[in-house]
């Protein structure tokens, strides 16, 4: 069908259009007009619909540009070469090619949506169109490969940093770098690395913020454990912004461990956590361990009490917080 | 040209081939001649040459077989899936795409030769058809990320081992994986990870060792810094059974180091060692650090006592040992 829904309702900026008049102009049925309004709803367009009067088009997502994301951006190294796309499967996949093809250090994949989006453990990541920030950075540090997981937690407080930058809201951090709001997962991040021996040789940092998600954007599954920054802000966020202001916090943590150490990065971590103090419950490969999350050590790995008073060091694995967080008086996160 | 060389002379397997005669049967020149016994050579082909009298095929070279492969090979898990190729350019590479398409831990590829075999640091290496082991192993350890170079380090106590048990040469390991032999090098291992947080997915080995290479084989700038188990120990070695060796080798640290952690993998690695106590240059990411290697920490890291005396860690680089070593009274192996 060449006549889309959107040309119609735009013939009528400022009227109800009937469900009845459009399926005579587009030739199918009120119920495919139906669908197709459901479809536009998912890519990030907002409609109106008022019972007899028909539909009107509020908005249209709006779109990320490279003029908008490179203003004011004063980075040096991440950010200065940008994929912007529309649609893709996953922008870890568009990266990782990226970097066999020569990407150089903080070359960036970003994607207004994705239909695969990578979560942590093999999971997906809902990546709805228009509505996050759904991005991929290559980063190539000089780290001995054992110290990775301290860039795990470096890119958690530039990530946790930014979002409280932008946005009213009590963002705190999940071992290891999960970002959650009263106890819902607003962010995550995935950082996929190869090394060649004791050598890192690069890093996909896979950064998934919902921002601007409503919850009917949300699947019924996850919107007991899931917020974006406009549930939990009350405002609509400039997804340009979050992502400058993250690329400026990254770089600068960056720094600040290059010259002074992994010790200014763990306070910093440690001033934004919600982990340690509570009762956890961890599912890792080597089966499930509950206790009391008491501090990080120098090499990203959680300490915890267990039931039986004995102290365990968990390197990876699936945090659930058993006990309450603040701002979240329910039966806590996952 | 349908007639090949080696038609030829297996025309005639007791007598010596003018190459006069080689060439008409072939409608070529002698000078073509020439470069199709040099080209077969490379290929592992051996010939008599006598002036006047012409050429022999004395042997062509052998090929690995599945079964002889599989005989005898009483692993739980490494080696049961085999792809045996004949020449590519990399096992690395096809090893990485099998990992893609499900590879299972264990799963193997092996080639006759490569030609862009992959060696440290973006090296190549030599890996002329018929000559050597030259293989990838996939393996899903589940070690968390930082204990990564503990793998190399027991990857190369395998090697070690396995090379001594099939001949009789006085082989030893150079931090962190080299195999040398007087101070030559015979073998080496590149552990190519790749993780997801601080989650090891897969490592694949690389494995490169110079079983039957006659000086000849080598190109002009490696006869004097590299060997083969046929140069030092005098005979040939048959690859199966090396092969088959360094699996039931590795199977069983990697079952030992499970069992009881790294302690007695460290052990055995200072056993086989020829770096500790020596004086040593390493050029690494940060420059070069010369001193006496002084022992190998929990993390794989080599201690070196620099020449002010100030105790140096290093988690990665190029050893260069500058002092003699047993066996060898030269000036220092690479």
């Amino acid at each position: 069908m060449s006549l889309s829904i959107l040309d119609i309702l735009r013939e009528h900026p400022e009227e109800f259009v009937s469900g009845e008049y459009i399926s005579e102009r587009m030739h199918c049925s009120r119920t495919a007009v139906w669908k197709h309004i459901r479809k536009l709803k998912a890519q990030g367009y907002e409609f109106e619909a008022i019972p007899r009067l028909g539909y009107r088009l509020k908005s249209a997502p709006p779109k990320l540009n490279m003029q908008t994301l490179l203003t004011d951006l004063n980075t040096r190294v991440l950010g200065k070469q940008i994929k912007l796309l529309d649609v893709v499967d996953s922008t870890q996949r568009v990266a990782h090619e990226w970097v066999k093809e020569g990407a150089p250090e903080g070359a960036m994949v970003i994607a207004e949506g994705q239909t695969a989006g990578r979560g942590r453990m093999g999971r997906t990541w809902h990546s709805p169109q228009g509505k996050g920030v759904w991005m991929s950075l290559v980063l190539k540090p000089s780290v001995p490969l054992h110290l990775t997981p301290q860039l795990t937690l470096l890119s958690a407080v530039a990530l946790c940093r930014a979002i409280k930058a932008v946005a009213p809201v009590d963002a705190g951090i999940k071992w290891p770098n999960d970002i959650l709001i009263g106890g819902r997962k607003v962010a995550g991040i995935l950082l996929e690395s190869s090394a060649e021996d004791e050598r890192l040789q690069y890093v996909v940092a896979g950064i998934g913020v919902s921002v601007n998600l409503t919850s009917t954007d949300y699947p019924q599954e996850l919107r007991e454990i899931a917020t974006s920054l406009r549930i939990a802000g009350g405002e609509t966020v400039d997804r340009a912004v979050l992502i400058r202001t993250f690329l400026q916090q990254l770089e600068y943590l960056y720094e600040l461990y290059t010259e002074e150490g992994f010790a200014p990065i763990k306070s910093l971590w440690e001033a934004l956590n919600v982990t340690l103090g509570h009762p956890v419950s961890i599912s890792g490969a080597t089966g499930v361990v509950e206790g009391v999350a008491m501090e990080i050590d120098d090499l990203g790995a959680l300490l915890i009490k267990d039931n039986s008073g004995k102290r365990v060091k968990v390197y990876s694995g699936d945090v659930q917080i058993t006990g309450n967080l603040p701002g979240q008086p329910g039966p806590g996160a996952k």
